[in-house]
């Protein structure tokens, strides 16, 4: 079987085997995978946003739980989510990965063509990277760019006290999921809530109509993604913008499956959709004034609910308000 | 000494941390570290180049023999040497680390100061990245940006039969240096030649005057790094170019210390130099007609030298010529 593995294969192959799953770049892209560095034209008039994410086996996915096209599914869906978080589009992106000898090569090649499929679904085509061997864990690493005119661009730090907070989707779901994989439900028997939970686990879908869509209208004072939960993300907005900020307890969209689980474990379960990471929705900020522009410009999101969850207040603190009673929201997760 | 590691100090005072060894970004940063994304403003007319490059702990460093600033310095400097053979100049970067939990803080502090100032050097402020723990060994991941007008850009691709290959500086020290620490040769003891083997091991220097000097000159019709040695680069370009080429054994510049080291091991000292990688130079294709403009360019690169060590052919074959007869040039290194 030494022949199914990625160091039997060779670095000059692997590179090939990206290249021919990559295609033929856009117009945009002068030169693409195979040279020393690649190259993309800007877009007139626009600034550049940068991001980049890691994920490493044994802490962000395990190879026995997780399909190899998940990997790289969700490798770049958490940078093209970042740029959701900005407004702006995406236009290129970059692929790193350290392998360990004894990767099968079909892995390898499921990981590549998850990652191609969404980046292409964006326009955000694969242009280059860089493999490694590594002794260790699995790591995918990703760059996105994306671009966005400067007077679109969605920060952290534009909220005031009175701004209202929105919310996309539904949170818990991706703590869910991966609280179901932990618990060793076999996938077969997973109701469809749950294996919708799994799935946002997985394979996130960043919010891109939404974040660009909003940012087009200039419907937002501030936005950021969901990567270490709502907790930490409306700290962050709260932190940033100078704010502090109450969080409705009954106004939350749990996904149905964070209740399944919180019966289960006998748990709190707006407690664990609020703590629990990777569910990459966004949180807007939006002052009252604007709160018809955005909801019209909320049409741009494909669907996709977004629920009032809050407000930005004058007093520093960061609440969770519930039962008529204010508590603290928490911390996120963290990865340390 | 729990309290001295990076897992005991949480991954918002990491971040702290390296914001504030970053400092303040120049103005065509719009938005620095700290945001979903980082937000950088475009040269105007120009286009944009970006390269990522991998550092992992037991592959490409130790963490008992490499001081912790190598490692930080060396992540940005095989990126900047990408942007170097493109013939852009640096904008911006991006450091991703897969940080282990015991590694201390101060190297933690160390990899990110190198890094820093080696980005700040070359006029790519650190705008971003991304922290993350791993069960296994260290990965210090970098990605940067440059930019460059159109026609300007250098690629593999643009040699032609006849086109006359130069060189900068010396070639085979990172590998003598590399072999010098393999042998567990005291650093206190080695002699100036080895020393300086050892440094351009560990802290390459990117060829940026010289990639831009001639960039902009336009004197060059291909141009690639040396990051996997001079069989590979010159059989990339030739690949590229659709040509073959001969390398002059008795034209290469060969470090002072590869001698040392052939005469240590009974080796061939140009064979270990020209297979040896991480050498980080650059090597040029040059029209017949363009020399004079190449070499009155080349007094940008501020005193490296540049040396004819060959030529692109019409004949696909790769080979290297020495004492009257030729022998094929053979392979570089590669990572797997």
């Amino acid at each position: 079987v030494r022949n199914d593995t990625v160091a039997s294969a060779g670095e000059h192959a692997l590179i090939e085997r990206v290249r021919e799953r990559a295609g033929a770049p856009p117009v945009w892209v002068t030169v693409g995978i195979g040279d020393d560095a690649a190259v993309v034209e800007p877009e007139r008039g626009a600034s550049i946003v940068v991001t980049t994410d890691t994920l490493v086996e044994g802490v962000h996915f395990r190879r026995d739980w997780t399909p190899a096209g998940a990997v790289g599914h969700k490798a770049l869906a958490v940078s093209l989510s970042d740029l959701a978080a900005m407004g702006a589009t995406p236009r290129a992106s970059l692929l790193s990965l350290a392998l360990p000898a004894d990767l099968p090569l079909a892995d390898f090649d499921a990981l590549v063509e998850a990652f191609v499929a969404l980046a292409n679904r964006w326009g955000a085509p694969l242009v280059g990277g860089n493999l490694t061997r590594t002794t260790g864990p699995l790591v995918a690493g990703s760059t996105a760019f994306g671009s966005v005119r400067a007077r679109r661009l969605m920060r952290r730090s534009g909220g005031r006290p009175g701004d209202e907070m929105y919310l996309t989707g539904a949170i818990g779901a991706a703590a869910a999921g991966l609280a179901t994989l932990q618990a060793g439900v076999d996938r077969a028997t997973l109701s469809g809530n749950e294996a919708d939970a799994v799935q946002r686990y997985e394979r996130p879908e960043a919010r891109l109509r939404c974040g660009t869509g909003i940012a087009r209208a200039r419907a937002a004072s501030a936005c950021i993604d969901l990567s270490d939960g709502l907790a930490d993300a409306v700290r962050q907005i709260a932190q940033a913008s100078g704010t502090g900020a109450v969080v409705l307890a009954d106004a939350l969209p749990l996904h149905p499956a964070v209740r399944t689980w919180a019966e289960r474990e006998h748990g709190d379960a707006a407690r664990l959709a609020i703590t629990g990471g990777e569910d990459y929705e966004l949180l807007f900020a939006v002052r009252p004034r604007q709160r018809r522009a955005f909801l019209t410009a909320a049409r741009r999101c494909s669907g996709l609910p977004l629920t009032l969850i809050g407000k930005l207040t004058a007093e520093p603190e960061v609440l969770l308000e519930r039962n008529g009673t204010a508590e603290p929201l928490g911390a996120g997760f963290t990865h340390f």
